[in-house]
C-alpha cells in the first residue's frame, strides 16, 4: 500500500487503490521533462528574433492567455521584443462581411511575398467569441497564403472585450515585426466600434467595398470613410466593372467633400479584382506612395507615437471604468440611480456625484 | 480700544485700530440683512416654476458656481425643476465663426416669439474663459431678441472645462424648461470637441454655412456634417443666392452618401438670409417636421433617455480620469512612462499595468 504522502500530480496514485509502489518511473519522468520544457521568456525572444515561427506561436499564445503567470511573461517577451519592433508598414483592411475581405487578403498577401515581402494576417474581431472566431478562423479561405513560408496567419484572439482583443493584437505586432515580418495586415469586419481600435494601431487603413445597386455607401458604420486612406472597390470583373467605375467615381466626390486630412494625404479610390487580380499592383503601389509621403514628412512616426500614447492612456481609462463598474455596491447602486433618472426624480449629474461619493468614500 | 473679540466680519473693526466701540449698528445690520435675503433653494424653484426671470437667473448663477455650498443649492434646485422640465424642443446650432450665428439666431428667435414661443438661448463655448465669452457675451449682437419679452439669453459658463460647461448648460436647460421655455436653442462653435457635447444634449443638430469658393466643406470638423439634421446655407442674399444654391445643392449630394441616421430622418438642406429673412419659416417647417416624425415613431422620446444615461455615464467616466490624472505620484510616474514607451523600453500596456498598480495599491 502507497503510504499517505501528499499527491501532487494524478500521474501518481490515489490512496485506497491498490497499485504497485511505483507505477512506471519511466513515463513519469519523461511526461515531467517535456513539461519542464515550456521555454522560458529569454528563450522565446531569442527563437522570435531569429525569426521561428514556433517561439512566435508560442509567445503570441502567452500573449491570448488569461493566466496571470502567462501575462507576466508575455509582458517580458513583448518588452523584450520592443526595440526590434516598429519597422514594418501596418495597414488595416475592413469592409462589411460579403465583400470578399479573405479572398483579397489572400491575393494581396501573395502579391507582396512574391515581392519578397514577408507579410502577416492578424485579426480584431470581438465579437469572434461569439462566433467562433469568424474572421480568419477557417484558415482554408487562405489556402495558399497559410501554405506560403514567407506568410504568417493568426485568427483573432477571442473571448474578450475589445479593450482585450485590441490590446492582444497590438502586442502580437510587435512580435510579428520582432520575427521579421515587414508586413503587417490586420483584418477587421466593417460593423462595430472594432474599425477605430484598428485605425488606431495601422499606419495605413483601407476599405473594401463591392459596388452595389443605388447607395454606395450604406452599410458603412458611420465615421469609416472619413478614416479611409484607401477605398477599393472589389470584384470588379465581368459584368460588374462598368458598376464599380461608377462607384468609383461616386466615392471619388464623396471624399473630395472630406476636410483635409491631418496627414495632407489624399484618400484614393480605385477597382480591383481578386479573381483577375486587375488593379492589386496598382494598391500597393497607392500604399507605397502614402510611405514615401508620410516618412519624408514625418507624419509616419509621429503618428505611430499618438497611437503609443493614445494605447497608454486607452489602457488606464478602460482599467479605470472597469473597476468602478464592477464593485458590487455600484452596480446595485448604478442600477437604482438609472432608473431615478429616467423617472426625472434626479438629474443624470446629481446621480452621477452619488455613486462617485459611494465609490471614494 | 476694541476686546480681542474673534473677528468674524471685516464690517467689524480690526484690532490695533482704534475706532469707536460700535462702528454703525443701523449700517451693519442693513448689510446683514440684504445677505440674509439670499433666497432658499424653494423660495428659488417657486419663482421659477412661476417663470420668474430673476429666480431663474439666480439659480443659474448657483449652477455657475464654483463654491461648494452653491452647488449643493443647485443640485436640490435643478432636482426640483425635473418634474416640470423636457416639455420643450431643444435645437442645437453650430457653425465656424464668420458665418453669421448670432445674427441668424437673433432673426430665427424673434420669428419663435412671434409664433408665441418662449425661447431660451443658451451656448457652449468651453474656449470662452480665455477669449472672456465669445459666444453671445456680447449680448448686443441680438439686441433685439435680449429685448424680448419672451426670449431668454445667457452667455455661455466659463472658466471650466468642457464636461463643466456641458453639465452646467444641461442643467441650466431643466431649470428654463421649468421656467416655461419651450424652445430652447444651443449655440456652440464649429471648432472642437463642444458639438459632440451639444449633440448629446439636443433633440434637433443644425448646422450653419456659408457659400465658399471651392470646396464647401473645408473647415467643418469630422464628423459634425454626419451629425447634422440639417444643414442650412446662411447669407443667401443679394449676389450670393447663385452660389447658396450651388452649395445647397453639393450638400444635398454629399448628404445622400451618408448611411441611414438611427432616427430614420433624412437631413435637410436648404438656404436662408437673416438680412431679407428668406427661407426662415422654411427652417422652423423643418424642425416642426423632424419633431412630428420623431414624436410619432418614439424616437423623440428614446433619443432624450439615452442623452440621459449618455450623461449620467459621461460624468462618472470624467471623474474618475480627473481622479486618477491627478494624483501627485501618476502625474511623475506618467511622465517618465510615457517617455519609457516613446523610446521603445516599455510597451503601451506594460506602462498603463504599471500605473494602476500604483493607484490602486
Amino acid at each position: 500500500m502507497p503510504t499517505s504522502k501528499k499527491q501532487s500530480s494524478s500521474l501518481q496514485e490515489k490512496p485506497g487503490i491498490s497499485s504497485p509502489e511505483i507505477t512506471n518511473i519511466a513515463a513519469i519522468n519523461q511526461i515531467k521533462n517535456k513539461r519542464r520544457k515550456q521555454p522560458s521568456s529569454q528563450e522565446l525572444i531569442k527563437g522570435i528574433l531569429e525569426g521561428n515561427r514556433t517561439s512566435l506561436s508560442r509567445a503570441i499564445t502567452l500573449i491570448e492567455s488569461t493566466n496571470p503567470e502567462h501575462a507576466a511573461k508575455a509582458n517580458e517577451i513583448v518588452n523584450g521584443c520592443l526595440a526590434h519592433a516598429n519597422k514594418s508598414v501596418r495597414i488595416g483592411i475592413t469592409g462589411v462581411p460579403g465583400v470578399g475581405k479573405s479572398t483579397f487578403i489572400e491575393v494581396f498577401g501573395k502579391f507582396l511575398t512574391a515581392l519578397n515581402k514577408k507579410v502577416a494576417v492578424l485579426a480584431v474581431d470581438p465579437s469572434s467569441s461569439l462566433s467562433h472566431g469568424s474572421i480568419l478562423g477557417d484558415k482554408t479561405r487562405m489556402e495558399e497564403l497559410v501554405k506560403d513560408e514567407n506568410a504568417f496567419i493568426r485568427p483573432s484572439a477571442s473571448g474578450d472585450t475589445l479593450g482585450g482583443v485590441a490590446r492582444k493584437t497590438r502586442e502580437t505586432i510587435i512580435l510579428c515585426e520582432a520575427a521579421g515580418f515587414d508586413t503587417i495586415i490586420i483584418e477587421t469586419v466593417g460593423v462595430g466600434q472594432s474599425e477605430t481600435a484598428v485605425h488606431s494601431m495601422v499606419d495605413f487603413f483601407l476599405l473594401l467595398k463591392i459596388s452595389g445597386a443605388g447607395d454606395e455607401l450604406q452599410g458603412i458604420k458611420r465615421g469609416i470613410m472619413e478614416m479611409a486612406d484607401a477605398i477599393v472597390i472589389n470584384k470588379a470583373d465581368g459584368d460588374n466593372i462598368k458598376k464599380a467605375n461608377l462607384a468609383k467615381l461616386e466615392f471619388n466626390r464623396a471624399l473630395h467633400l472630406f476636410p483635409a486630412k491631418k496627414s495632407a494625404w489624399t484618400p484614393k479610390v480605385s477597382t480591383c479584382s481578386a479573381i483577375t487580380k486587375d488593379g492589386i499592383s496598382d494598391i500597393w503601389k497607392t500604399i507605397s506612395d502614402y510611405f514615401e509621403m508620410t516618412n519624408e514628412s514625418g507624419f509616419f512616426q509621429e503618428k505611430r507615437k499618438e497611437q503609443n500614447q493614445f494605447w497608454l492612456m486607452e489602457t488606464i481609462n478602460e482599467q479605470l471604468k472597469s473597476n468602478f463598474y464592477n464593485q458590487p455596491e455600484i452596480i446595485l447602486q448604478l442600477e437604482e440611480n438609472k432608473k431615478a433618472v429616467q423617472n426625472d426624480e434626479m438629474s443624470p449629474f446629481a446621480a452621477a456625484q452619488e455613486l462617485l461619493k459611494l465609490y471614494f468614500k
